[in-house]
């Protein structure tokens, strides 16, 4: 039986690490209650706040949280016209706190996700470990059997190339999730009762030229390296396709990060989910999805980013071309998400003037 | 601390899996009193004892076990002129073992390699994990998140196309290390006193595409799928390198499970390995391989295998001819070793006349 953490207090680091230079990216249609369990890990950080569906609503943050809340008002009046890029009753909106955000690095987590414990019972400040694997490197080129090389107590094991042991920077860091794992609808419907009770102790780089289902539900970037590929698409209302919002932005990301030489890790940290979304409503959701993506993923294993595209920027833009020229004939809908994928670059570079021109996105 | 399990009669199963179909392939000079802690696990199973160096040492098999012992007398005898091929003074001589063996399944483990715990304690039955991940099917293709889909607790997660979910033949199976790990002589320089005390509790597929250092220590496969590449190469008397036998067998390995849609996984079971091996010896046999490795893993990463290599034998002969022709210029080593790989599948070929001619190393 899985539980979450209680006694989080003591986990939480003297120093939070990066303080000044992390958002945390919060969408949500409730109150955020779910806060009070991750104050002493986030309370030192700035939490961007993405409210989705009625802007009427007023959404309780629990008290001494820094944080800025942007409704569909905030967005609309912030992006004006551009603002079609933004989904709507969707989580796939907190993109937008992306795009605001004026910091290096985001970590986005889910309303509905809980501090885990590990095997020792000790509670998991997961942004900790999120900031650990940004700030060491990955290795995308070999594969080392004892997982990353970096951690305390591991190494390059034998027979690993030399030359490949100072990495590449890491771009991305795929945290996992206790308790209720991610599953489709038709594995939530098959597996109702089936709870993710495996702590795998490992953080790993994906190897150069796989894609992997990215979740959104516990993830962190580095802004300036990929924060123009994060972008998670058209979903939700007035769409024919929603949960595929972090499925998209991570093989768009996987294919920019390949093509740049930078590094996607996943594995800890985990955090505890507490709640299924309903595998009716989910099914509903995705069973566009669950077809397209059998032409979707073949089609991103084969994209081919010309030498010239030295920018996230560039990459993102000549992607959106290959989606509009080879994804249109599955589904007209690709020709929409290609030009929203467009201005979505036209808002980023709008609002981040500065990181428009440089090489990788390396602002500042 | 890392400690060795000592109760192992109490994890043996009641009825051992693959008892005819498997053999235990141990290359040594030493007396095997190593299997003593290990009889509950293997004494149900045939052992292959390849003898290295003095073929007039004798060896000390405990009672009890059913096994054969070959010594270099006898490998010359069996092979004429073709035991050329086979290493003298180096443990690559145990892919003779591989050689003679008629069974399907190969388990090769070194004889200073003791049972490992698990974290609850219990005694880890290397032999039955291997054979679990053997027995199921791998997915080189897209990366689950959630590692081995097919264990239980665990399977595909959202976003991971349903047409890959019924996987591909496991060829090899690749176990871990607890306590001493498989570091090279300059980390062991380095780093005397590092020891693995992390239990990663996953199982995972190594994508397509993606080369890896393979170990032989602790090490499984499929050898109608796959055994005519598990050659581990010229080493030691008379080679000018040594300890990249495995590496060798490895990259081959790999190169050839990517082109027949075969499946390779690393991590679970560990053993417990007791003794690293004289750093300033290993330094010596491994110099030449750590800068040769520099160009050897490009070409392996490079390597393309013509579409009418439908078979391991093909594969592996068309394999040594791009040896020849590409390596010999890194040293005139390669260009022995490329020979010794073809006398090697004429060895195989004569040793195992059945399976020659069928596609995919499928035999029977």
């Amino acid at each position: 039986m899985v539980e979450p953490a209680t006694a989080t207090q003591a986990a939480a680091p003297a120093v939070p690490q990066l303080k000044d230079e992390l958002d945390i990216v919060i969408p949500t249609i409730r109150n955020l209650d779910f806060l009070e369990m991750w104050r002493p890990f986030f309370q030192p950080y700035h939490l961007i706040i993405v409210q989705d569906g009625d802007p009427s609503k007023t959404i309780k943050v629990p008290d001494g949280f820094d944080y800025q809340l942007y409704n569909r008002n905030d967005i609309n009046r912030i992006l004006g016209p551009k603002a079609s890029c933004i989904s709507f009753k969707d989580s796939a909106c907190r993109c937008f706190g992306y795009l605001v955000s004026k910091k290096k690095y985001i970590f986005t987590i889910d309303d509905d996700c809980f501090v885990a414990k590990d095997p020792s019972g000790k509670a998991i400040n997961a942004l900790e470990q999120h900031i650990k694997n940004l700030l060491s490197p990955s290795t995308p080129f070999f594969f080392n059997t004892l997982y990353d090389p970096y951690r305390e107590g591991a190494d390059f094991v034998r027979g690993y190339p030399f030359s490949l042991r100072e990495g590449v920077p890491t771009a991305v860091s795929h945290g996992l999730w206790l308790n209720i794992p991610d599953y489709d609808a038709p594995t939530q419907l098959v597996k109702p009762l089936e709870r993710n009770a495996r702590y795998v102790d490992a953080i790993l780089t994906i190897p150069k030229g796989t894609l992997f289902p990215m979740c959104g539900m516990n993830l962190a970037f580095d802004r300036e390296l990929i924060g123009p590929a994060m972008y998670f698409g058209l979903m939700g209302d007035g769409q024919p396709i929603g949960r595929y919002d972090d499925m998209w932005a991570g093989w768009c990301t996987k294919v920019i990060c390949d093509h740049l030489g930078l590094g996607v890790k996943t594995g800890l940290p985990y955090i505890y989910h507490s709640k299924a979304s309903n595998p009716f409503v989910n099914l509903r959701k995705e069973y566009k999805g669950i077809f397209w993506q059998e032409e979707i993923i073949p089609f991103f294993q084969q994209a081919v980013l010309p030498k010239d595209c030295t920018t996230v920027q560039k990459c993102y833009i000549e992607l959106a071309k290959q989606v509009k020229d080879k994804l249109s004939k599955v589904d007209p809908y690709f020709d929409k998400l290609a030009e929203a994928m467009v201005t979505w670059i036209d808002a980023w570079d709008e609002l981040n003037p500065t990181g428009a021109a440089l090489p990788n996105g390396k602002a500042n």
